[in-house]
């Protein structure tokens, strides 16, 4: 805190490679009082803005490079669910006196570069300030004019779908709270999960509603839900479990987790039934399952339904942020 | 942390009617995955994210409106700086268990709702979160394009000026600090700076560069000199100085207070000798003083200079971030 020069040391060291300048649209990047850029005439802009504490959202000594891979991804999963493409961040980073030494800091900018790189995501701006660590990214990304896929949008009789599997990240936040492990698969989806951004890209136009599934199927779906002002029935049978989460937990379990759990990052959305050919065209191209979970009804909030056609009740429906 | 509608009924009881329609350029404000605006043809966009962390930035027990204030200005000023109009912003917000009740919410959402009003920056998302109690702004703003006033365009021979009074925020800051002062012209500009918005906009094609005076008047400059490539000389008698500063520190306390304070937010800028006409009709189609402190030299860094030409060695230069 005493040398003026330290925060710029930091910056030069570790972040000054995070601005590329392969991306047109960025006319300025960090060292002015803004960054700059440009948007393609047709274009709208999708924003958001979300951030990461220690000791809440992650926990204290978490591995650096997760620590960038979850935040940066919350983000990006955000606009995947407007059918967003990527067009720039800004990172916000409070750091303490563990997190501002280069045993943090550089695989934590080694991981965020691969990142911006693989998601064409410049990083254009920022701000470094110590204080307890916390991480704010706040994306952007274009989408045609009117096409965004908004969560209002879902209309009675559409199919409602989820992108690859549910349960995964919640599995193995589970395992390495119980056994505190350190490698397995499931770990792997909850440590670096994946924005659904190529195939969120090709569903404009064919999608009515979507939304990311972050904080559990059953609270992520109730807004969507509330917004378009319909209820949604899930068939409980037809949720999306892979082979690695069910031959860890029983069956039960794994529902519970794919219910309730999220961080999985997957998509949620809702199609036409005339869509359905459509649809799975989109899961072939972008080589991400796409299963149909439930369909749109009249009413409010979700229902889960087992095979016999009776609702199951669900305690817990998602993370709560507060 | 129990009630996952608490997040909820907090964003829907203080900060709803933050997000004004009467903004044409916003298409989409909060409650989707993300905010989505549009931007004019012919126009670039200028971005800024900033933090400020309680105890850190400001005081633990901070009064909630001069928290929002500071927080909010602090990124307009940035815009200020590159001539911007203000476009929308976003607040990712981090409460802790004193700050999450109605006390501190009530007065912080009036005031910030006066904010956007008065400056036109309507609030298109947001994050809430519970940590340790930190506030994150990333505004932005519009700029016709190839306008934007930057710091690295400032020419040999240039004059450099400065808008209002320097050191008044850093005057009100340490009454507060000695005497727990309540009450001042100079805590009020401490507490409830001006970003130099109107008077940055007008500036356009005249001003070759600019940067707002955030960290501390030497602090900022030596940015502009880096950035531009060149030196800047500063009269020391020229720095414009508060009647309020005035009377209640002495000249060399005023004078330090002008030169490494910070938080004033001011405008400081360069410009060609062959604009001082213009710059003075902006000064007066804006009603904001503006001064001419220095210019532009050969060589990097500031220098200040006494009324016999003696360079003036001066100890702290800024407020340091890290």
């Amino acid at each position: 805190m005493t040398d003026p020069r330290r925060e710029f040391s930091i910056i030069e060291r570790y972040f000054a490679g995070l601005i590329t300048t392969t991306s047109s649209a960025i006319l300025l990047g960090p060292g002015d009082d803004c960054g700059i850029f440009s948007v393609p005439a047709g274009q709208e802009v999708c924003i958001s803005t979300d951030t990461l504490t220690a000791g809440v959202h992650f926990p204290l000594g978490a591995a650096p490079a997760v620590v960038a891979h979850r935040a940066l991804v919350a983000n990006l999963s955000d606009l995947s669910a407007m059918g967003a493409c990527p067009l720039t961040c800004t990172l916000a980073l409070t750091l303490d006196a563990q997190s501002s030494t280069d045993i943090w800091l550089a695989p934590f900018a080694d991981h965020l570069r691969e990142l911006i790189d693989q998601y064409a995501i410049p990083l254009i701006g920022g701000n470094l300030s110590s204080g307890p660590l916390s991480l704010t990214f706040t994306v952007l990304g274009t989408v045609p004019a009117g096409q965004a896929l908004r969560r209002d949008g879902a209309q009675l009789g559409d199919d409602v779908y989820i992108t690859g599997h549910l349960g995964n990240a919640a599995g193995g936040l589970a395992q390495l709270q119980a056994d505190g492990s350190r490698s397995s698969m499931l770990l792997d989806r909850y440590q670096h999960p994946t924005p659904r951004l190529a195939t969120a890209m090709a569903l404009r136009g064919l999608a009515t509603a979507a939304i990311d599934i972050s904080d559990g199927l059953l609270a992520d779906l109730d807004h969507v839900a509330a917004r378009s002002e319909v209820g949604i029935e899930i068939a409980l049978e037809q949720l999306p479990l892979s082979a690695a989460l069910l031959e860890n937990f029983d069956l039960v379990r794994c529902r519970e987790f794919a219910l309730a759990g999220g961080d999985d990052y997957e998509l949620g959305f809702t199609a036409g039934i005339a869509q359905r050919q459509s649809v799975a065209a989109v899961a072939l191209a972008t080589q991400v399952e796409i299963t149909r979970i439930g369909r749109v009804v009249v009413g409010g909030g979700v229902q889960v339904f087992d095979t016999t056609g009776q609702p199951v009740p669900v305690a817990r429906r998602g993370y709560a942020h507060f």
